[in-house]
């Protein structure tokens, strides 16, 4: 009988099984915990996933009576009723997950003032309409505007450059009729009225950083600054590739439809969060006046559905670099009917405006001090501050450290290992949840490779050495067991491969030859750096120690290192409320000085010089 | 067996037929040919009208055929199937019938200088990407306009302050690699990228006056103003609701989707106009980056999609009184992707944008004469310009010059009256197209009661009197018979009634009425006006000599009246290229002094004298 492979994502784990296994049992088998609440009977819908890529066998009579025809052309099945018929790539919506996965939302909380408020709200109470006076209800909230008390804003401002935005003007007659003439006007950078509201109704921005992985969301006061609510996702993009060139590659094969699916879907994502944060916030969709989105270079043109197809060719060239403002309708995105989204600017293809957001978030503006700050991801980011010059550069980490292309590797969720200790022939594993090791995550990884170099076991070119219980098999077939099978959840191995460790290598060799390379540029030693600064959600979840062993980071003292979380969510959340926010952000791609990798002459030395495992 | 009232629109044509008559002889009947290729078989399909109010048979074998159940859920029947069960209203679609209505879209042409233009458009070579300059293509552009040569227009202006339209700018990476690094960029208001082209791509704008009944659209050459095409059609609300107050009432009565309904119909109609221009002009769609709309103050909010309630009741409020732009694609018009509307200011409820259109149109603004300027429609508007100050009023002169509620009456479409004299016991009549007589249209009465009235068959006060082979019955039971059965298309007299006249002397009365109001409050008499002028469809076909002899506009001398055609789509067409002409529109807004008749002193004792068919 012929073996398949099956890919479960958003997940990210894979297994092999035999042709016509249950797809229900096949998640099981490979630790993957769906809901199925009737046990597999078909009737409560609750294992529902979405085909993506294979053959299944056919609707059942139970799927045809519990799919519409909708949720069948979107290649929904319940995975209790079929079987796997070729290798295929399903994804798990989270609904169908019964434990969630692990959603990188915190960073450094929005603690900072400002002077200058994007969004300003105003109660106006004007004149009712009487035969003497008829002036229209846009005129008379403009001469309301003029007329508004100093105290409260820029009174400067001349209500005649004030317009309406053509969607929010539209609730502005009844409104004023069912409220005594009384309504709130939120007026966008002193300039457009975005929304009108019944008197005293507070209002509400959205921040968001898109990554390629995961979404984290915020909902802010946008008069305090404070975040009522907040919440994460996967991001369902990964179903169609789990990096950005592969996601770009889809794309272009795809030129009828293949953006306006990926866009679609993210937009779909963001407003199921846009509901879920409303909800437990107990805010309207009409208080939700801006939105600040922030994410890589291709995460910020499929939002806005601009054309990838340069960003995947060299020279991987952003087709817009400066920031937009655009309707939210524009896009799909369910804020206030005149609702804005602003997207700050990327620097170039590979960097994006997540990393500008990283960097406003993380205050690096204008400092004295000489800092690398790192956003390490399936694509990794750095900036170098030197004396008032500020470098960036990216490099393709790739996705080995959000578990991908490792053997038994998986995405931070419940049952993967994310914490190594080697102590003598024992080896001491934490897993996600505490849950039954299913498989590995990159930070677990990380830590495995960090103890197997201190107990003697790796030579720095990648290769095992030595002799441990754990330790089996030699030369390219070596591989180091983590989790025997008796104490898995899958009842097989959960092991890292000599393939794993070199897959690692690539990954952290990378990001440091990156740091190495501004370096260089500026002119200086890594023991001149004041800081190191560590972002982005691997950046976070990492053993620091462990990246310092394994030379992923370049070489200071101890204290100086410092992981700061998701600084983009900052970011995005400050430059929400903020005029001046935005101005750091523009004024950030607008003085960087990018460095071209692929163009430093002497990065080829530095890149095999930072595979090494060694601090 | 019952008799049902048909109600054939948008041709405005009204007839009596038994139960169970076949709908295509009923429209026979009425004088309104349909197409029907296959003399009634079913199978053409070509007879096809849209049920709005009412019951015909059930759909036959044919129908269930021919008609998809998209086009039967939107109302669609052949009227050679169906058998007449109700009074109904049926609308005939421009397609189905055999003779084209007649449209006014002619106006004094556009012969005027600019020195700002809304639309500019530069043809730009940029640099090709390379490893070495990684610009991102936005930038390319910024900086190209930035350095583009001081002769080709506005070098003062900052690039850093132009934005792109998130739609238009989807279209330069790949236009930019397509072409070798040069593209049109075109630019609005000095301001925002609207669209993005091949280099030397001609640009257009599209100028378009809403009337109640009646639509006419121009196609512009937006560099030298030319208009390159233009077209009419009839507005498909009629069949919501004749006149504004109808249409309101319709809206409010039906508040989950009226208001999405009857802005629906306009949009398509405008697009429809938009493909029927573009063909004739081979111009495609990107091309069209520009549109200004000009629409009496309902016209104007059901395009927007605004609120209309306020403008039914009392005190008759416009919501939006300021100049607005709104994107085309937010209200579904077919533009280019980043295309714009420009909707010109509203002065009050019953004051709207066209009259403001038409005085720019008519060049009507700090005027040194006095001048009179009104737009007889199914609302009439009227300017008074004196000494430097201008007055506006509304009055509400009802559908009757449309051939609503006139016994016989229908609109200006092929065998409608439009012309008649009375040479002693002699009838002439001249119809539309030289057709068999089907009824009599709004000139068509005027001319018959001036001509009554030089006879002597009428008295001031509207009563038939003396004797006339024509005039029979006495009392409100009398009639003059333009047309006599023999020789009518439809078999039976063609008429006007004392009840006819009386509808004419309301209207006409309404129209003097505001007329004589303005100059009460400027405190002049008609004598002194330097120049009476008349506007709009009905104003340009009236008879001068009938309407001066009737009494519905004052009196001067001879020579001072001038008819000037559809000046408001004039204006349009100048709005649409020029900022100094909105900014015109803007100011005439701005300063005119509406003028409330319901709250003029003297206003009834003026319009009970303005009734009296007298010069």
């Amino acid at each position: 009988m012929q073996t398949f492979h099956l890919d479960l994502q958003p997940i990210g784990k894979r297994i092999d099984v035999p042709e016509g296994t249950n797809l229900l049992d096949a998640c099981q088998q490979a630790g993957v915990e769906l809901v199925a609440v009737c046990g597999g009977a078909g009737v409560c819908g609750t294992c529902r996933v979405r085909l993506l890529k294979g053959k299944l066998t056919d609707y059942s009579m139970t799927e045809l009576d519990e799919l519409s025809d909708e949720e069948r052309a979107a290649g929904l099945r319940q995975a209790c009723q079929v079987e796997v018929l070729s290798d295929i790539v399903i994804e798990i919506p989270p609904e169908s997950l019964s434990a969630p996965q692990r959603l990188s939302i915190e960073g450094r909380e929005a603690d900072f003032e400002w002077e200058r408020s994007i969004i300003e709200a105003y109660d106006l109470k004007v004149e009712p309409a009487t035969l003497t006076d008829l002036r229209p209800d846009t005129t008379r909230i403009l001469d309301a505007l003029k007329s508004r008390p100093t105290e409260v804003g820029f009174a400067t401002v001349a209500a005649t450059s004030v317009a309406f935005d053509s969607e929010a003007v539209k609730s502005l007659a009844p409104l004023l009729r069912n409220n005594d003439w009384r309504v709130r006007v939120v007026l966008r950078n002193e300039r457009e009225v975005v929304a009108i509201l019944p008197p005293e109704r507070r209002v509400y921005g959205l921040a968001v950083d898109i990554g390629t992985t995961k979404v984290a969301a915020y909902l802010v006061d946008m008069e305090t600054g404070e975040t009522v609510a907040k919440s994460g996702a996967m991001n369902p993009q990964i179903a169609y590739g789990e990096d950005i060139i592969s996601r770009i590659r889809c794309i272009n094969d795809h030129p009828n439809d293949g953006l306006k699916t990926l866009q679609g879907r993210i937009i779909e994502t963001l407003n199921n969060l846009i509901v879920e944060l409303s909800v437990e916030a107990k805010v309207k969709r009409e208080q939700i006046v801006e939105a600040v989105i922030v994410g890589n270079t291709a995460m910020h043109h499929i939002f806005a559905g601009l054309p990838v197809k340069q960003l995947g060719d060299s020279p991987y060239m952003a087709t817009v670099g400066e920031a937009i403002s655009i309707k939210a309708r524009d896009v799909g995105l369910k804020l206030a009917a005149g609702g804005t989204v602003y997207l700050p600017p990327n620097i170039a293809g590979f960097v994006g405006a997540d990393h500008v957001a990283m960097l406003v978030g993380a205050g690096l503006f204008k400092v004295d001090e000489t800092i690398v700050a790192l956003d390490i991801g399936t694509n990794t980011e750095l900036s170098l501050f030197h004396k008032g010059r500020h470098w960036t550069c990216s490099c393709p980490s790739g996705p080995a450290f959000e578990g991908a292309h490792i053997e038994d590797g998986m995405r931070a969720a419940p049952g993967a290992v994310e914490r190594v200790r080697i102590e003598g022939d024992e080896v001491k594993v934490h897993t996600i949840g505490n849950a039954d090791a299913v498989g590995i995550c990159g930070s677990g990884v990380l830590d495995a490779i960090a103890e197997c170099q201190k107990a003697g076991l790796l030579t720095p070119k990648g290769g095992f050495t030595g002799t441990h219980p754990r330790l089996r098999g030699s030369g390219s077939a070596a591989e180091f067991v983590l989790v025997p099978a008796s104490k898995s959840k899958t009842g097989r191995d959960v092991r890292m491969t000599r393939k794993d460790v070199n897959e690692i290598q690539l990954a952290k060799g990378a990001v440091r030859a990156g740091a190495e390379a501004l370096l260089d540029v500026a002119g200086i030693k890594a023991a001149e750096l004041d800081q190191v600064i560590l972002a982005g959600a691997f950046g976070t979840y990492l053993d620091l120690d462990s990246a310092i062993a394994i030379g992923m980071v370049p070489r200071t003292e101890r204290s100086r290192y410092q992981q700061i979380g998701n600084a983009a969510g900052t970011g995005a959340r400050r430059m929400l409320v903020s005029r001046e926010q935005r101005e750091i952000a523009e004024t950030i791609a607008r003085d960087v000085e990018f460095v071209e990798l692929a163009k430093h002459p002497t990065f080829t030395k530095i890149y095999s010089q930072a595979l090494l495992l060694q601090g």
